[in-house]
């Protein structure tokens, strides 16, 4: 398989994965309604990168999909859920996401609050799950738990949302600078890119410098992400995006493109791209996919 | 010590962990603005019954309270992040919680959806850290963080809140019953509860018919506190209730008492309280705190 299917391949998994998880809850007695905005939220749509970056790493120490397949549900719960908060109107007001209605658009802001609350719950359900089914050792569950909680809470994808909020709606810092882009654009996008690449090493039950070099290039990885991300803000066609672009210019949010000029983060991009490039390569051939991957992340036009 | 000087020992532990805790994700470079409101929605209040009901119900089989009290603490943060949630303009649209400003009040609406989001991913990262640290076998922080989970998401708590507020904002269904109302205080109060009372059995590892005793302790607990609220918002003073009462009946909101009557919800709270204490036989004397902990839940008068 190549990249793009393979991509594919891991978005159908990741998919049936969650309609059988979201089809469970309805059966222990959730009401309708939320399941429906679960549903909403999280199935049919997205690149499933978080997942697609567990199953891949994993494989590296040929873990075989089945058994990282829980744990890269679990971090598509958390990103899933995240965006059905940040969507309503006291946060970012969104009323389109992947060119469908967002969900509180969809159904109303409680429901949004609620479902959000609900899937944030179905992650960990669904880590812990895996060690009670087998499929993971205790300790990797355990480790895994821990992590994506400190990547996902107040000093990390929460607290970049919350610094980035202050920063639109209060002006704290009245002139951010590009240290604190930065800063706050690792803790909210950056921090569960890079435990979805260390994620692959835990399940395999490696501690050492294979788990250190993936944390690396989630790191660097998660840096090239978000500069691709904001130059497609700032050149991107709606229509292809999927969502309204050129937000952050018309907000006038600082972003790295409107601190550095389009030029230079087009540069600091390719060295993102390569420093993350560089810390696979302990794992030569093996390493092409994430490779492939970090190159799409880099590159992609919508 | 008597129950009284129990439970404000016990509270005093749970607010110094929580100090601790919210210190360090402080420490971690979480930003200042949402520490404080975790902090505001957190601290300096709350009977703390669900960590006294994991710290007492551990206690029949002598786990002694270091080693309970990050269950008791992860507990109290979902309860914890549920109110901040539940108090939103969205949601329930309360301003007074305790006799201070509600956390979306003093702070705003995106600061509470971010705070409760952040005490959530705490709540589950403390309870992988017990066993991190050795202060709890693997087995037993998975089993707990998997109950956690079940009992706080879309088919507990955040499910029985949805089903509360599609009766209430969406009229459905068009006139509630009992078993409406009973199923959904089941879910949106009982299930954490219950999960308090259970979580001492496994925190001792037991498994049999201890865990399942407790269970159905917890079970009917919650039942006994929920009618003890509804009464309370029905006939309660707001000075010493600490937040606005009559809202339920004002609003039109069924509960058991506006379709029992409150003569029959009184003696539907005898009923529980009395079942509930039938299912700590097995534990004879060294139950007497559960015992009064489940008189003080009947009784209270704030």
């Amino acid at each position: 398989m190549n990249f793009a299917e393979k991509l594919r391949h891991n978005g159908q998994l990741v998919e049936s994965k969650l309609e059988e998880l979201l089809n469970d809850v309805n059966r222990t007695g959730a009401p309708e309604r939320l399941v429906a905005a679960m549903r909403h939220g999280m199935l049919g749509g997205g690149k499933r990168l978080r997942p697609f970056l567990v199953i891949e790493s994993a494989a590296l120490f040929d873990v075989p999909s089945e058994r990282t397949l829980a744990c890269a549900v679990a971090v598509e719960l958390v990103h899933g859920y995240s965006l059905i908060h940040d969507d309503l109107p006291a946060m970012d007001d969104d009323q389109l996401r992947r060119g469908k209605p967002t969900v509180w658009a969809a159904f109303d802001e409680w429901t949004a609050i609620l479902a959000g609350d609900a899937l944030q719950a179905l992650a960990f359900q669904v880590l812990a799950d895996t060690a009670i089914s087998g499929n993971c050792d205790g300790l990797s569950a355990i480790t895994l738990t821990r992590e994506l909680a400190a990547a996902s809470g107040a000093a990390g994808m929460v607290g970049g949302q919350a610094i980035d909020l202050e920063s639109e709606k209060l002006s704290i810092p009245a002139t951010p600078n590009v240290d604190h882009v930065t800063n706050l654009q690792a803790m909210k996008t950056g921090r569960l890119i890079r435990f979805s690449c260390e994620a692959g090493a835990v399940l395999a039950g490696h501690t050492g410098p294979e788990r250190a070099a993936l944390r690396q290039f989630g790191e660097h990885l998660g840096v090239a992400f978000q500069i691709a991300d904001d130059l497609l803000d700032a050149e991107g066609d709606a229509e292809r995006v999927g969502k309204a672009v050129a937000k952050d210019t018309e907000a006038g949010k600082a972003t790295l493109v409107s601190l550095m000029g389009i030029d230079a983060a087009r540069e600091a991009l390719t060295r993102a791209l390569n420093q993350a490039k560089a810390e696979l390569k302990m794992f030569g051939k093996r390493a092409e996919t994430l490779i492939a991957a970090a190159e799409f992340v880099a590159s992609r036009d919508h």
